[in-house]
């Protein structure tokens, strides 16, 4: 099949570059000095019989950092970032991840390497296996698995373009197996550009000698963690394929078909023996180190590469040679074992190789990462620039420990920089990005549905959620939202329901309003738009104003909606009670924008202090804002005397806003302890007659001292349908309160472990 | 009391008129002949035991409409309207309203006057007792029952300023005696200004004769409906009030407190012995015959004017007479009994109370109907003028009988014009129009929270439930329309279960979607916004189009939002399945604004005769919208080779619009019997897989007599989460489908009965 010219079809052309891609990456969780830790499989992490992301290999300490299929390769990344940060934020404070492939200083005795505690007894069965016919040292390595899946739209137009295959599921078949061969034959290229192992710690060769060190890979050599020598199967066909690993596990020398460790596994159906019906699906490459240098053990970068490189071998004209894939594997045994910044003995043959290529990606008009490949060539050029080079002169000028250490706490500290953000998803508000986290840490499938939207998907097993907003689920109706929307109604259900409201009008025409004046004039009132849910366009005003400031406060209210609202002012402190499931589980106190002064310091530079706090930040990305110094809050200064340059006195809190949004600088305040349980039970009650399951609920509450039942006690303002939730968790000061755990909870009680409080 | 002076404080100002009204009002179902009807009481009205709006009162014929109570007079007419008109449309076709006080012609045997047939027997027995004690004529006599209360802002603010009294419940009791007081000894002057039964008709007076013909009004005259004269009461303090009426019920001259026909009756708590626990919270005036020059009974102007005067009757100052009340009965009588076109005896004294009046309404400065009050005016000088005066020359004319029948039909008919839309209400959408209909004729409470926002709450007894637009409830969860809304959310979440969507992208810049032409150049494609979702901004290519007109059809989505999708074209016919609950309840086909040649008139002339269908009208206020011929008509007929004037063959159908929405004059089509079942299954299992209750899925069907499961059958285009219901409900052609209903039933299985469906 001349698969050159298919893929030069122009009906081909524009699908390319389709694919699907899935990572998973071993790693041992080492302590702050590099050694390996004696703790169990993180708790918070919830239960490995079902955890899609983050799972144990072979031993306790192994964690195996697994992503879902993804349809691009920034997609990959984000999922990779993601399942990162969440395994680092769940990690005991003192642990850090690995970053190379050859373990650390092992154990002298190999018992105390401890087998992954998992539920399931066949799993830890056929560790015992392998511990005894591999020995545990080696199943201590770690790697990158890469599964590569050809775009379906791909694959279809291919096979339409040619005649000779008439069934599509063969013709996949006869690309993946082609694939595999040369990656195979060629597998020497890949462990000389992205070979990363070439220095062992100790207690890693025990009992046996290892090879003479640096090499480039010791876990791609015959060193490393490989099958027997007796262990071969032919790739010409699949049930050839298929015919020859039966075989092996019925000569017992293989305990199960996954045994088989080759550096492509063919993939097709949940079991080895499912490929025969339904034909390869797609391709698992597991020869590649983890990769010191990138983050996550591999880089956009490599896998990048990678694609490109797998399209090259699906096109590049096969050995004649029947032998050729023997050879290769021989090939990359020489290859590995070489000196890192020696050439290698196929250089010519690299050089040629990629020349090969480079002509393909020329060919095909495909875009490519151009300043990569010049690495790539530069590598082949200099031993020095390849993965394995570069890293062990980065070991030479200490020792490899602790160049690992230093590097794995570089990628440690960037997941706690921000510790409310998750990696990959930053561009989502910062509500969600919580739950996202907590909901992979706990194990639930996430797919994020529509980013801008922030509309996710949540799963276990069959059980599908989908939130949006972090807040929006299915336990709540269509119609308690539109409720809540509507100041107008919402007043009125609560009034009917008992509760106490403000009392107040809505209009629609600036006569109606301006009629009303007498009725709301002996007393203070606000004036405000009826449906902006933002602050804009409201007048407050605590004494009655005259008539010409009413008229104005009116038409004010009027440019952001074709009704207002009137509404008498309430006096007190506004408390926000956030209820989930007829529980309130946060109330919150903002408090405007502030500096407390110590007697040396001006204002200007008691903002820019308090301004470092890591939890302030912009565009609702932190959970708190900067504070500003601009013209409003010079105003505001001024009013009472200061400038910015003042230096206020000890202990004197000087307010910089009249409003206390978090938007304007404001603190949060969590007082969930402060408030006595009659008023939460009113909130819970007002909850409840809106019909709301969620709902962030503003209270004006004159003097909490007061029981709720006081006449005058408190006074509902309003209920949110879509409560902030990222200042509860993240609170300028007391305690957060972890809602979106709380959300999950109502949504996977299966999953998710009772509230304690 | 000073009670002028207390209205004239300036904090009361502002609330004089603030009041709550309902009305009763009590009306002969006859035929359009105007004989009594035989049949019972409609089915379709649901069950008396819990009806809170159409009733019956003594007789099986006699109905009762309820309004509840209401905020303000518009507010009443809206419900009075609304109820009239769902009493009509609920009639059996050839019933209508009698509109006078006065029973039509009467059976000549007494025991041919049936009474209501109720479930409760206590009920049956109190008609039974009526029926011996009165005779069963009397009870045929009709009226309106007027409920007013002052509002509670007015009179906490009355309270406020005196001193007298320091108790509000007591202060309250008071301000209602002293007007009803007031109200009895001036009764004669509502009798002669509204008094409306000068006639009976035949077989009333039977046995014994009645009064010289014409009168004022027989109903409130001796002759009319009321206790014997030995039921009396005193007004001068409650407790006096409510002694007298148990002494007389312990007498036996009541059978209970409920048979004491006052004018007024003094209203609080449920039943009349609660009065003393919660003093008087309203009064019922029950002296008012039904106006027949007013279409449901009674006028605006009327209640306006009642409302005035009881104002007037708080500050009026009150006779030193100890019998004032005794005497303004007797008055009464007189009144009632003189011919209506002469003057009363009683004329000089009306005349001084509308001078009182008139000053009394100038010193509070209260913005009254001057029309109205010069009518009274009138009506004071020129006996012609009253409503007695006035309906008896109109009876003079022909026979009252007759006349009576042909004012009826006039209100009969006004209920059956436009029969898809709901007086009172007219301003809201016609899907909501539909809803209030049929919640109001099964006899739900209905309250309209928010107008604007086509907010009601509906309830029976202790359940409550709110809709809005008619299908956003309780039974739809917060996220199914928010994943709906999201049309690249909801093709994902089809596609993920199985159903088929048309493949597409989503793109968020001009350059993303130009490079994406090549992905779709191999077949016809649409390109469209993300979340728009009125046909704005999409291009539909059925055959690829060339580079440019896509660069301008993107740019065009564009302008419309900040994403846009590009997706495969699907070709076939486009059908909306109208799901609710798990059941298909509508299939409808929309066809493109349209006329059909008969070979005689001109297109022109076709499209207003089909615009003379009362289904059509415009601005969603009706099912259909007029089809116009503008610019986009005239181009559309130039591209098929007509002009407005051709005049098409008999059978050539003639497209005017290339779109089919009904909003541009588009015909719907109801196919529900049309599609087979397991289409649908797939749009049951689809909305199911959203997660829906309500939600109408429009599917693409390129031939319908090809099963679902056919590869290509069907694509599913988008579902809707607030989709048009009255086009189903009233479909251009085929049968409607009162999906209203089905949304009501969901709601309230407990008072709907079960879909036979």
């Amino acid at each position: 099949m001349d698969y050159r010219a298919l893929l030069l079809e122009g009906s081909v052309q524009p699908f390319l570059l389709k694919a699907r891609y899935g990572i998973e990456r071993e790693s041992q969780r080492v302590t702050e000095e590099g050694q390996l830790v004696t703790t169990n499989h993180p708790k918070s992490l919830g239960n490995r019989k079902y955890h899609p992301y983050i799972q144990t290999d072979f031993a306790e300490t192994q964690v195996e950092l697994i992503t879902p299929v993804c349809q691009s390769i920034p997609e990959l990344f984000r999922y990779l970032a993601a399942i990162h940060d969440v395994c680092y934020r769940s990690l005991d404070g003192q642990e850090m991840l690995w970053p190379l492939s050859m373990p650390p200083h092992l154990p002298l005795k190999e018992e105390e390497i401890r087998l992954a505690k998992l539920d399931r007894f066949e799993d830890v069965l056929y560790r015992r296996y392998l511990a005894k016919t591999y020995g545990r040292r080696k199943q201590m390595m770690s790697g990158i698995h890469f599964n590569f899946e050809f775009g379906d739209d791909l694959l279809r137009r291919l096979f339409a373009q040619q005649t000779e295959e008439t069934d599509y599921q063969q013709f996949k078949t006869k690309v993946y197996l082609k694939v595999t061969r040369n990656y195979l034959s060629h597998r020497w290229f890949i462990t000389y550009l992205f070979g990363a192992s070439p220095l062992s710690e100790p207690n890693f060769f025990v009992g046996a000698a290892g090879p003479k060190e640096p090499v480039r890979s010791l876990r791609n050599s015959s060193f490393g963690y490989k099958n027997h020598d007796d262990v071969q199967v032919r790739y010409d066909t699949l049930p050839h394929y298929l015919e020859d690993l039966q075989q092996m596990v019925e000569d017992g020398k293989l305990s199960e078909e996954k045994e088989f460790y080759s550096a492509v596994r063919l993939r097709g159906g949940k079991k080895v023996s499912d490929l025969g019906q339904v034909g390869i699906q797609y391709i698992e490459l597991r020869n590649l180190d983890l990769n010191p240098f990138a983050t996550y053990g591999i880089s956009e970068d490599q896998v990048s590469f990678l694609h490109l490189y797998l399209l090259f071998m699906l096109v590049k004209e096969e050995s004649t040679d029947e032998k050729a894939i023997k050879k290769g594997s021989l090939k990359n045994n020489v290859v590995s074992l070489e000196n890192p910044l020696q050439e290698s003995v196929y250089q010519e043959e690299a050089r040629q190789l990629f020349a090969e290529l480079k002509t393909f990606l020329q060919t095909t008009r495909v875009e490519v990462a151009k300043e990569f490949l010049e690495q790539i060539e530069r590598a082949i050029e200099e031993p020095s620039q390849t993965l394995a080079g570069r890293w062990y002169q980065k070991a030479k000028e200490q020792t490899q420990a602790k160049q690992a250490v230093a590097i794995g706490k570089t990628y440690e500290q960037k997941a706690w920089e921000k510790p409310y953000q998750l990696a990959g998803f930053r561009s989502m508000e910062l509500s969600t990005q919580i739950l996202l986290f907590d909901a992979i840490q706990k194990g639930l499938a996430v797919n994020v549905l529509d980013e801008e939207d922030q509309f996710v998907q949540l799963s276990a097993d069959q059980h599908i959620e989908y939130v949006k907003n972090a807040n929006m689920t299915s336990k709540d109706t269509y119609i308690a939202p539109l409720l809540m929307a509507n100041k107008t109604v919402t007043k009125k259900v609560l009034a009917q329901a008992g509760f106490v409201v403000p009392a107040g009008g809505e209009y629609v025409t600036e006569e109606q309003a301006f009629a009303a004046y007498h009725e709301f004039s002996d007393h203070g009132f606000v004036v405000k738009p009826k449906t902006t849910n933002y602050g804009v366009g409201i007048s407050i005003f605590k004494e009655t104003p005259d008539f010409a400031d009413f008229q104005a406060a009116v038409r004010l209210a009027f440019a952001e909606d074709d009704a207002i609202l009137i509404e008498e002012f309430l006096p007190g402190t506004e408390y926000r009670f956030f209820v989930i499931d007829d529980q309130v589980k946060a109330i919150m106190l903002r408090v405007p924008a502030n500096v407390i002064g110590d007697g040396q310091h001006s204002i200007r530079e008691l903002v820019a202090k308090k301004n470092t706090d890591p939890l302030r930040g912009t565009n609702h990305r932190a959970p708190l804002e900067y504070i500003q110094l601009g013209e409003i809050e010079e105003l505001m200064l001024k009013a009472q005397g200061y400038l910015p340059t003042s230096i206020p006195a000890e202990g004197v809190t000087v307010y910089l806003r009249e409003n206390s949004n978090v938007s304007t600088g404001g603190d949060s305040i969590d007082v969930t302890e402060d408030l006595h349980d009659d008023y939460k039970q009113v909130a819970v009650a007002a909850v409840k007659a809106i019909g709301a399951v969620i709902s962030g609920i503003d209270f004006i509450i004159p003097d909490k001292s007061q029981p709720a039942s006081n006449p005058g006690a408190y006074g509902i303002i309003e209920a949110n349908f879509n409560p902030a939730m990222h200042m509860h968790v993240f609170p300028y000061s007391g305690t957060g309160r972890r809602l979106t755990m709380d959300v999950l909870r109502l949504l996977f009680p299966e999953r998710i472990e009772p509230d304690r409080n």
